[in-house]
């Protein structure tokens, strides 16, 4: 025995955050023990706050606490103008930029037959339902540019197409500061592919 | 805003962790909220247990969760073989080599005239206390080999080799696996310093 138990069940839950081993989980486990009390306290109530507070907007599947999500009720945000992502930190992501005025769609997570993620997991049967009622004239396709988001977008744009909505996908091609001589060869095709009149 | 309230706060409370950024609070949280709702629970229960269960044994000052510790109340444990040490940590790193018989002191720091940490703020008093009662044979001084771990075992020892203790200081040298090469002048040093008849 290394530790008590009261250290070993936290070093054990802490450990199953990703990312955190077993000697980083030990390390945060005796900072805890070290803080003032009160803050140790503050960080599991926040967790606890958390779980109870937060579900998923009944509109838009983003995390929130009030619903519908502070996006979806702003009336000043466009309810025609819908951009699908995979995450809810996708939407963080797109939020920071300020450019995006419209509303979104959390799948919570992008098609992967590997993993046996089929359409059926995703948030999809909710977006059409959405998409029906709001008749919205533009979804933007902003899944990653992994494989699985490539499939996701691919499976959404032959699903939403024929039921006549306009739907676009958000460019590929180097990144700002990005030096071609160090891009990968799929990236250099889709900005060469994606490329605009200046 | 970019998040609701009860997923900002999480993230603010993530982000006091030490190594832990705002970008890593961030995916800890979202991790958090994807998790099953018990587990999320267990963790933040995990935590209020172990600062509600967890103080100082009142003869080693480790951490424990009964006084004395499970290795103070060990009577397999040579209570006349003491190891003073700076941090809990330390004794657990100790405790895996399965080589020490004896019991701890834990200093809970080192002597860091820059950081304000004199003798008064560690668990000297109380150790001088300890020894005069016990009266160990040998006191092994395993700080660490930093500057302020060597002040700290260079003040202990000019204090209880008066008081006509045997003390001893951990060996510093190369590591196992250490190249000559890859390894700093005052470790060098110390290996010569130390070296011993094979």
């Amino acid at each position: 025995m290394l530790y008590p138990e009261p250290i070993q069940d936290l070093v054990q839950e802490l450990a199953k955050l990703p990312g955190i081993g077993p000697k980083t989980a030990q390390r945060l486990a005796f900072f805890l023990l070290n803080m003032p009390k009160g803050e140790a306290e503050q960080l599991a109530q926040a967790i606890i706050q958390a779980r109870q507070r937060i579900r998923y907007c009944s509109e838009c599947f983003n995390f929130t606490d009030a619903d519908p999500c502070f996006i979806c009720k702003n009336p000043a945000r466009d309810a025609g103008w819908i951009m699908v992502v995979e995450h809810p930190k996708d939407v963080v992501a797109m939020e920071k930029t300020r450019e995006f005025k419209g509303r979104y769609h959390v799948l919570h997570g992008a098609i992967s037959p590997m993993e046996g993620i089929g359409p059926d997991e995703l948030k999809i049967r909710e977006l059409v339902t959405r998409l029906e009622r709001v008749n919205p004239k533009e979804i933007v396709l902003a899944t990653s540019s992994s494989l699985e988001g490539e499939a996701t977008a691919l499976y959404l744009a032959r699903l939403l197409k024929p039921m006549g909505f306009k739907v676009t996908r958000i460019a590929r091609g180097l990144p700002m500061g990005g030096d071609l001589d160090y891009t990968d060869e799929m990236t250099l095709t889709k900005a060469l592919e994606g490329r605009q009149d200046i």
